[in-house]
């Protein structure tokens, strides 16, 4: 034990915190970085200018306290979503991981439990431990699917106050069907269950693949969340929110910290909902990206799941650590989600994306 | 009931929220607002025009997610700060109030408790509630003073694991010597306990009085806490920050939310923070307002308390609701802090100043 871990043992951490490390991919300085699942493409140049006006404007009254119920961003974001969706819908935070967690602190706690099917995003169980919320895991199929049936089945039996649905699921990237949390909202009836469905890679599902916003009405505890860090390309801006019924927004302003969003981070946010269509622009490249990335791997003769995001999750890989790290000699980072035989790789730029093909081809040449 | 709060009810929130209303000051657009201890006067031009590049620099790379460990803007922080800190003692938030809940994550919880000395900052029990940390109210002198040897003695008797020691106190104003500090982080040896010295309004206080930074070496359980919401005039920006042994940064790192302070944010306060001189310029100017107030409610015959802060809290009233109405009708908002008798009003500009005073001198000269 080095000594800034044996100084911080002698701290009076509370005790499901004892023995851990921070949550986080590492932070490497590579040429590409395909690693984190951001969207690889800059700002186009009028969504910064857009971004530098309204910061300058904003920021003339910065010594004032920002708009604690972000009117604004929250039309904006509901005009954005459609669905007849209204302000009163929506609800935001500093990344979509705050919003979960005040979900969490409004729903959850001691003595309540939250539900996930992992392999799934690897924040929820730390955000249930980070509100005493008990982490219970659901079990998928072995190919990672999830049926309608069978979710419905241990929702009933577990009861849980909260479930996570991520759709498309990340790690493996493949959408749910509405059956699915249409089942789960139903078998959570008897237990009051809240079901929130994380959407945060909606914008790159196959064409047709519907949203779980369609089933919001007459839903009271159905929540959506979505974030503005993927097909939007702003995970440096931190801005998550959800759409849920007006109660649900009621909820979280009991338990959200009062003044949460900045006025830079609303201007940010408003400023790139005014240019939604250059934002979204390059979604169908990397869609197209990703397709090609599922195609390789299939010649190659790897396993990829069925993607609906700006990911790959691929599998029959003998020596994954040895793939990552030959990757990484390359310049390429990628993600071990630490699923045995399994690598994750987020569909850049078409160089990118050519560079990473061509590199682990080479590596599963030279027998890896 | 209303329809709203009715549906709100029929969710399942947790049981420490049935019932509550949402935190938090009315936003009110009126003229002259002194009721939340904003810095009234606007950034500078230097300061606008900094931020402005910065975060244009910034919005280059949003797509991808901002430096987890806001290394640049910790050693500036730190920079500021003096007393031989280093970025390796600093942490920050979005906001002072996300800086203190994560230390009640780190150190709070479930069968923990958190000691505060009310009347104090209104958020402690409120973020003891939302943490799930039992919150003990201590006992203040009569004319809300706290001694050395009686802060120490309730914190031996109480043996809280958190302990809010604010100073300058808010709502009151005055500035805890640091012999209070010395006893009670000496009197929570016993019980591990974590001291917070939460000095949001420090860069106000009287010339000549030492911040509880110069107790750090040697105390590894002591947390300075600051802002940059009202001597830096960025409430907006929402960067609080604090200084502690390396140690408790590391605490915090382990229920921090990853990336939660965006590259927005981190760049308007490093450009803030290459411009402190012009940033701090006004504060000599709302210490004159803030001693004018308190020599002129005395010469009205009010009893102001002594302010180390930039607002003062004045008692001797006989009808504080109709006085906070009369200066409302006159289009100045001040705070009513639910202390029988007394108000709170922040120093403005003079102009502002000088507009409360004159309204204030009416209503009292009215008979109120």
């Amino acid at each position: 034990m080095n000594e800034r871990l044996e100084r911080l043992s002698n701290l009076p951490l509370r005790d499901n915190l004892k023995g851990l490390a921070p949550y986080g991919a590492p932070q490497i300085d590579v040429p590409i970085q395909l690693n984190v699942n951001e969207n690889t493409h800059p700002l186009p140049a009028e969504v910064l200018e857009a971004i530098g006006i309204e910061v300058a404007v904003a920021a003339t009254g910065l010594n004032r306290y920002p708009d604690r119920e972000f009117t604004e961003l929250r039309t904006r974001l509901a005009g954005y979503l459609g669905h007849g969706l209204t302000a009163e819908n929506i609800w935001a935070g500093n990344g979509s991981n705050e919003v979960l967690q005040q979900i969490l602190q409004a729903f959850g706690g001691p003595g309540r439990t939250v539900m996930g099917f992992p392999p799934t995003y690897s924040m929820y169980p730390l955000l249930a431990s980070g509100t005493d919320t008990t982490y219970v895991a659901g079990i998928r199929e072995a190919d990672f699917q999830l049926s309608a049936a069978e979710a419905a089945r241990q929702v009933r039996e577990v009861g849980p106050d909260i479930v996570f649905l991520c759709s498309p699921n990340n790690p493996t990237g493949t959408a749910l069907r509405l059956d699915v949390v249409e089942a789960v909202y139903a078998a959570g009836m008897a237990s009051n269950t809240v079901v929130i469905v994380d959407e945060a890679y909606a914008e790159f599902a196959h064409n047709g693949t519907a949203s779980a916003l369609t089933l919001l009405p007459g839903r009271e505890r159905l929540i959506v969340s979505r974030t503005m860090s993927k097909a939007f390309a702003l995970a440096g801006a931190r801005l998550g929110y959800l759409a849920a019924a007006p109660e649900v927004t009621d909820a979280l302003r009991l338990v959200r910290l009062p003044y949460h969003l900045s006025a830079v981070t609303q201007a940010t946010a408003n400023a790139a909902l005014k240019h939604v269509g250059a934002l979204l622009a390059n979604v169908e490249a990397i869609k197209g990206q990703r397709d090609r990335i599922v195609d390789e791997l299939t010649r190659m003769g790897l396993k990829p799941a069925s993607s609906d995001s700006n990911f790959v999750f691929f599998g029959g890989l003998k020596d994954p650590q040895a793939i990552w790290s030959g990757l990484l000699e390359a310049g390429v980072i990628i993600r071990d989600v630490g699923i045995p035989g399994h690598l994750r790789v987020t569909a850049g730029t078409e160089p990118e994306t050519t560079a990473f093909l061509t590199r682990l081809e080479e590596l599963l040449a030279s027998g890896l």
